[in-house]
């Protein structure tokens, strides 16, 4: 079966848990810690020369990176990806949103303010207000469009919702109150609410 | 015909002009300047809440955000785009990669060295080397990428291709070296040479 490559906490491998976990496909874990280093090494850079998890490899030594990609990959053809082109498009716009305008304030503070040595967060404390500004800002985005639709894409749940849920239901971990956001917080519990859903924490 | 709301010294609405002009699409250009805030104000906010341009802006009134989704919607079914599943999830991998480890770094770095007044650019000063360091990084790994490969994914010229091309081609502008990365230099002459290329300044 494939391997996903990954580290348990992060968001961004959580997404590829929780997608796999619906669609039925089977993969195992290889852990990796978030400090030691290991996907800077040799044997990993060979995998992905961008040295990042999650990476799922295949049988056949095939290897894909980037979270959403492989949300897009294992997606294809099932109910978690819209088939016609219009909310194909939509699903991707905000799954380049995550990654562009979301996951680098949303995911960075998280890191650096939950999980990062209290010393080297302080030579990063500089740059907090700029990660809660912009993090806000596309928390309100997404306020924005959950005010007017239950789902980000065609109507119904798919790897967008996953792919924005990654990040978004753990972001009081980076110092981001979501009370300022009703129609974001019914959206994850409509997320958390969906079968086959599992938390963060979930590993099998 | 539908309208790109665009701003022409963008990377990211040229990689949307260019994928159009090779697959025949017409479209209207809207320009926006660099400073006048136009992309800030309630009336683009409505089409697009994140306020950013490329937005694709259909007859009908829909519109689509994320010049990568863009790419991704005009070339579905045609020639820019793989249709095995496989090499689709390498042209995502590509251009999420694009969007998350290259475009900050070499993107910005253009912006604030080539475009931003000179008294703005001091306040930026201090990340100028981070954003050389990650800019190179990501060069790093096209370079290892386009040593054993032509083209990015699929093996032919594809929009992971014109995604990476919008800013690898004007790297130069933010104070990237490109003499080090030969490979990458060898494929954007192969981009250059593909039928109905037009450079950044094209307009019609």
């Amino acid at each position: 079966m494939p391997v996903l490559h990954q580290m348990q906490v992060s968001g961004n491998c959580y997404k590829v848990r929780l997608a796999a976990r619906q669609l039925g496909v089977e993969i195992a874990l290889k852990e990796y810690g978030l400090f030691d280093g290991l996907t800077r090494k040799p044997e990993f850079l060979a995998k992905n020369p961008n040295g990042r998890v999650p990476l799922l490899e295949f049988e056949d030594g095939r290897c894909l990176a980037e979270s959403d990609a492989i949300l897009w990959y294992l997606s294809e053809g099932t109910a978690l990806l819209p088939s016609e082109r219009w909310p194909r498009a939509e699903v991707l716009q905000w799954m380049f949103f995550e990654q562009y305008s979301h996951e680098p304030y949303i995911a960075v503070a998280r890191f650096w303010l939950a999980f990062a040595p209290k010393e080297e967060l302080e030579k990063k404390r500089h740059l907090v207000s700029e990660w809660h500004a912009r993090g806000n800002a596309a928390l309100g985005v997404m306020q924005a469009h959950l005010t007017r639709h239950d789902w980000f894409a065609g109507g119904r749940y798919s790897i967008a919702d996953i792919a924005l849920y990654g990040y978004t239901h753990a972001a009081a971990d980076g110092g981001f109150d979501l009370d300022a956001y009703p129609a974001v917080r019914a959206w994850l519990q409509r997320v958390a609410a969906q079968p086959g859903h599992v938390p963060l924490e979930f590993a099998w």
